[in-house]
């Protein structure tokens, strides 16, 4: 006989599976697959220990990479809203009635840490979840340079500098790499100019 | 000026985009695409997460999850071998050379880490190790459960039981759970018997 708890995890492990099947708007190299939010998930938490050394203060980077781990989880509910969507505001009460049904199928005190952890992440407040939201902002930067995307419409280089530009306070030393891969990309004609 | 560390740490971000297109055996739920190795490498950090509490020992929860997230990287150059070839056995020089190339993309100081880790995971030798081996060892389990993947050939459970079982002294919390999540795929002819 499975415990209780065990059952909840489980299921909980078993539900994440859809995460596998929430469709991003950025692309991959498969072929221009649509990237999808499982894979950028890994993406952004292997960016988080790699790139650890240029956090402003001392962070303890196993929360960071718990909190990328977990940050796209309530999309299986709530569906992926691109950053530059004129929805992204409203999608904020579906995402935490999304978070209370998901993190809701563990054991009590674990899903209580997962939510209060996405809840962190959200809210932008502490040295981790100012990294952990630096680092996911600077994956797409990196993703549409790799993948050459052809953006439809295209976006204006002023728009992703103002999307972008918490990174400067949240993280500092990571802001002159931000910078560079936006200019990378105004001069392969990803972004546009004026 | 980005420094020479930042630009090594970006050109191994940009190569690992890579595993995003590294198919494996296994499926999803989108439509019966292939799993690939970067959304797999999420499923098990997550995994190895949640379930931490069944490790037989104290283990560092963050090692095995480092240890997870960058467990596949070597199949950007050596592919994917599933677990049921035959060919599983040769590939491992193949991964070594790739783990050379990949983690020397790296500043030498992370670089060596990251190789440590991945070659710490092969040796299955730590208890990080041996925890991380048996979630690795589970998600397919779990996965095949969800995608009821019609298998060709049919896998016999005798077979998934052999590949499985050390499972049973590496986390032996977890062992029941295999046996459960196997005693259902026969139920549901997924695998099959005698």
């Amino acid at each position: 006989m499975l415990s209780d708890d065990l059952i909840s995890q489980i299921e909980f492990l078993k539900e994440v599976e859809k995460l596998k099947t929430i469709r991003r708007t950025n692309r991959t190299l498969d072929n221009g697959r649509h990237e999808n939010a499982a894979e950028h998930s890994w993406h952004v938490a292997l960016m988080a220990i790699t790139l650890s050394s240029y956090a402003d203060s001392v962070i303890d980077i196993f929360r960071v990479s718990k909190m990328l781990l977990i940050h796209d989880i309530v999309e299986i509910d709530a569906g992926d809203t691109w950053l530059y969507s004129e929805k992204r505001e409203s999608a904020h009460q579906a995402e935490a009635i999304a978070a209370a049904r998901l993190f809701g199928l563990l054991p009590t005190a674990l899903g209580a840490e997962f939510r209060a952890l996405w809840q962190e992440f959200e809210s932008r407040e502490t040295p981790e979840a100012k990294f952990a939201a630096s680092i996911d902002g600077i994956q797409p930067l990196l993703n549409h340079l790799i993948t050459r995307q052809e953006m439809d419409p295209l976006i204006g280089v002023d728009q992703v500098m103002q999307k972008k530009e918490f990174i400067k306070q949240f993280a500092p030393k990571l802001w002159m790499l931000a910078e560079s891969l936006i200019d990378e990309s105004v001069e392969k004609g990803i972004y546009s100019v004026g």
